[in-house]
């Protein structure tokens, strides 16, 4: 038997009132998201299974920014994005600008494996999970007040310029994510990432955390990672399967190969980087650069932890 | 000075009765769009200039799959995607799932220069080409007769399964592409790549074409990279930034890495693959694996091709 593991993330960025105030129910979140992930793959479940109901469990969370609770365009909506990868057979699956999808990473997920095609965005995405039957929601269900305050604020301050709330958002860094590695029994490897984008946003924005290579990337012979931060440097990083070039050809093992791309190659960027992945052996490793980054992980040598600032 | 450089593909894949019949059509089409972009790398223009005006002279053809001629999908509609890489700062673009935006990579282009965002698809696209006032079409000027020709026959054949015409587009690659590459007189390099989709595919794909990493990708420490073949092989090997990376952690040139890259890391892949990529010195390399993808180059030392099949 392999040695199993499971790491997830809910998102890397700056402090705020809101993330001090709610820290014990966003640990609790990355514990349940954890839990419920490793107890699948102790009764053999496959990596894929795994980052999927780690992921789904904080898609379903209203204090994380994917499925529920996500972040609310400048069109007072709110688009999701996802995507999905095994490492084992190098399939994925991935979908962009979907709304009232209950769980968007369940979607990519039956994109891989239920139809010809990889990467489906709006209203091609919604049909695909209509014929499904994927559990749908009310546009009521994923808005949370939170979110709201966080929408309505930004549209007074504003007046509905989006151009300005855009480069304000790269600068403020007003962004979210979710995401899980696993490496399971059988030494198999998968990443998955959901994200609700960012706050007041233009709709249609596509999310770097839809797209294989930058939101999520696996591979059996190196590693699976999922990253979250300023989705324009984690875009032109390719940073997931930058991590994975760095052990394929940089010859790195996978905690070097971490931190030299978020200490070295990312060193003088302006943006927040965060990552976490597996190697088929059972290691775990995550890497960051903001002051916090929810985060946690567990392997069947007994290994666990959760927390959120840096110097935890 | 120093030495400049363009090339170009219109899509690799397999031989058509389509093909052999406009094979001088297509090579005018390649060769308009080389001589376009190198008179503006010749004057001093940027190497984003010369892709940009390469692709939009190909999405013009309407011999190519890209802006008019694109693939008619299955509810009948041209849906296209596009991506652009500036290898000097490492700042792109792209648009998926587009309607009636003449030329995408100028919205691509657009997105890049003119947003705080990156990446934008279906109706948020669609409103960015409107607020910057670019040329738009109605959907009678993208639809060729070929195309329809070509949709219509899918849609005899599978009575509207959309299911069965995608299992059937990955065994019958029925895709295409257009793309350039350039490095001007500063020694910047750049990508473009812009696609009209597959013939008969679910509305809503994003194509691989519009993602940064795997349908283009540039940086002046390497190269610059486009590519086009089975959306599934590109993205699962996250086709333009492996090479990138076969050069900065691989060590290769620029010649050694493409032709590793298709010829030894793809060798078992059981698609279409192609690659046009140009390094910072003026280097241009081509390697696909299809019997034919149209291609051509033009060099300031007099060095020029344009070609079609596997044996020119």
């Amino acid at each position: 038997m392999n040695n199993f593991a499971i790491a997830v993330h809910g998102g890397a960025g700056p402090d705020s009132d809101s993330i001090r105030k709610h820290k014990k129910e966003l640990e609790k979140g990355i514990q349940r998201a954890l839990d419920k992930a490793y107890d699948l793959l102790e009764q053999g479940g496959t990596a894929v299974e795994a980052v999927e109901i780690a992921v789904r469990e904080l898609e379903d969370d209203p204090l994380f920014n994917a499925g529920r609770g996500g972040a609310i365009n400048s069109k007072g909506e709110i688009e999701l994005c996802a995507s999905i990868m095994d490492g084992d057979n190098l399939q994925s699956g991935a979908v962009a600008i979907v709304k009232n999808v209950k769980n968007p990473i369940t979607l990519a997920r039956a994109v891989m494996e239920k139809t010809s095609h990889i990467y489906l965005g709006s209203y091609g995405a919604l049909s695909l999970a209509q014929e499904l039957n994927l559990p749908m929601e009310p546009d009521a269900y994923f808005i949370t007040e939170k979110q709201f305050d966080a929408y309505k604020e930004k549209r007074d301050q504003v007046g509905g310029n989006a151009q300005a709330i855009a480069k304000e958002q790269v600068g403020e860094r007003m962004h979210g994510t979710v995401g899980a590695v696993a490496v399971d029994k059988k030494g198999r490897v998968a990443a998955a990432t959901s994200t609700g984008g960012t706050e007041y946003a233009k709709e249609g924005r596509i999310g770097d955390s839809s797209m294989i290579g930058v939101g999520s990337y696996a591979n059996n012979k190196t590693c699976a990672v999922s990253s979250t931060g300023d989705g324009e440097y984690l875009m032109q990083q390719v940073t997931c399967f930058h991590v994975h070039a760095l052990m394929e050809y940089g010859k790195m093992n996978l905690k070097r190969a971490c931190k030299h791309f978020i200490r070295d190659v990312c060193k003088d960027i302006k943006g927040d980087m965060g990552i976490i992945a597996v190697d088929p052996k059972g290691n775990v490793a995550i890497e960051f650069n903001s002051v916090r980054m929810h985060r946690g992980w567990k392997t069947c040598d007994g290994d666990s932890f959760v927390g959120i600032y840096q110097e935890e």
